[in-house]
């Protein structure tokens, strides 16, 4: 089923927010979008026009499912890879998702990118009132990364959260909010590059059972706010016993609810 | 009721662990042990004789609650303010204490101390089989500390963990285990004053009921660990209605059980 050349690469089309837009990912390789991206655009909840930046989009996933909620949101999809650049255009570009196309855009950028060559490559600072980021990890200590791609969308570095907030920091308005998704083991190098970037962190861990570790942390933060971190209630994605997604969690995957933060835009 | 004098200050002999040991402490006036307390007591979970040092013990109430609760625990109180030693030396002493008191001592010195100063205080390197501390915190950010006592045993200061967590290091054996209680808002100074201290880090969110923020978070590590950082299951202490702590918490304040580490000693 699989081959060696990008453009018959297997790949799939997958439907997202009840079939409201689809996204077209590689089939068994890279970093495949599912309720993480979903996670993490529930957690932009603003009406009206706004102004947002997913960084290191892969296929778009998470900027599209912000677009498809949010008919206010014009929505900037920036991505390293050309090959999951790629991805993300077409997928932005598909007849199911005509109704987005024109408020979601791509752009090929390195998020790591600093000072001139950030503006250079078209990120301007201070123009983004959301940035939202699911950035890449591996699971070195864990488990193999089975595929090449895979190990570029999982690769962890140290300092990766420096970078890539750093930027967050430099390219969001006053007052904007970072958004973003991370393993629980992160928490301390998110909390740290955060620094005087962002303040009025709030923290939810994501369990996937109610007795079981945290397997994500959602983060979200304000530009310049000097608000305390707070942990709020956990999101269970499923109960005790059972597969389906909790109402809350699957309200959450599909679109029809957002998770607003607890304390607003305090600065 | 209350008096300018240190002798005739107005005090409480409060019943832990069902009545199992009683602490002294001055009322209305310092921290006043608790829950928080047992909470921390319950981290330390490990039979045999093991050696114990309680950082900032106040009056004594979490390093008396582990020896409660652990046969072969010995226990000594570290505390720099001499008027809560003298009630934790007093506390000690009180006849209803007598099966612990052979185990339980009190030492007069300052947590922050470092290097031989330290040494010569009495804490020596490397010689504690568990660490466990409530640091200090003040509350300036969300009300008035009413009284001097408190706002001492509340100051928290930049670096307090570096300092603290630096000094349980030191005098933790390898393969030993720091545990603390802390307030969430301080999770990104505990992760970073463990650093390469203390790795394998479980936390554990409280949460007063299960759609409220955390209000404390437990945190243990063992010295050395390599072991990545885990949130594991919250901890509820009361259910969505009704004031009685729910069973689990209940246990863990009465002694009745122990908060049990995930993974174990894995350095």
């Amino acid at each position: 089923m699989s081959s060696e050349t990008a453009e018959s690469r297997t790949e799939t089309l997958d439907a997202f927010h009840r079939g409201n837009f689809h996204v077209l990912q590689p089939k068994g390789e890279g970093h495949r979008s599912g309720v993480d991206a979903m996670l993490l655009a529930s957690l932009v909840a603003e009406d009206g026009p706004i102004t947002v930046a997913d960084l290191g989009a892969g296929a778009g996933a998470a900027g599209m499912a912000v677009a498809s909620r949010l008919p206010g949101a014009n929505v900037l999809l920036v991505e390293r890879s050309p090959l999951m650049a790629d991805y993300a255009r077409r997928s932005v570009a598909l007849s199911e998702n005509s109704h987005l196309s024109g408020r979601v855009s791509v752009m090929e950028a390195d998020v790591t990118l600093t000072g001139r060559a950030r503006v250079a490559s078209g990120l301007a600072d201070n123009s983004f009132r959301h940035v939202i980021m699911n950035p890449p990890f591996n699971n070195a200590g864990d488990r193999t990364t089975p595929d090449r791609l895979k190990a570029e969308a999982h690769a962890m570095t140290d300092g990766l959260f420096e970078a890539w907030i750093r930027t967050a920091g430099a390219i969001a308005m006053a007052g904007g909010q970072l958004s973003l998704i991370a393993r629980p083991e992160s928490i301390g190098e998110i909390v740290a590059a955060c620094g005087k970037r962002f303040g009025g962190l709030e923290m939810t861990l994501i369990h996937p059972r109610p007795d079981a570790d945290a397997t994500r942390i959602l983060v979200s933060g304000i530009k310049g706010s000097k608000a305390r971190l707070v942990f709020r209630a956990p999101l269970f994605l499923h109960g005790e016993d059972g597969h389906a997604l909790l109402t809350r969690a699957d309200d959450l995957n599909n679109g029809r609810a957002a998770y607003m933060r607890r304390t607003g835009r305090h600065v």
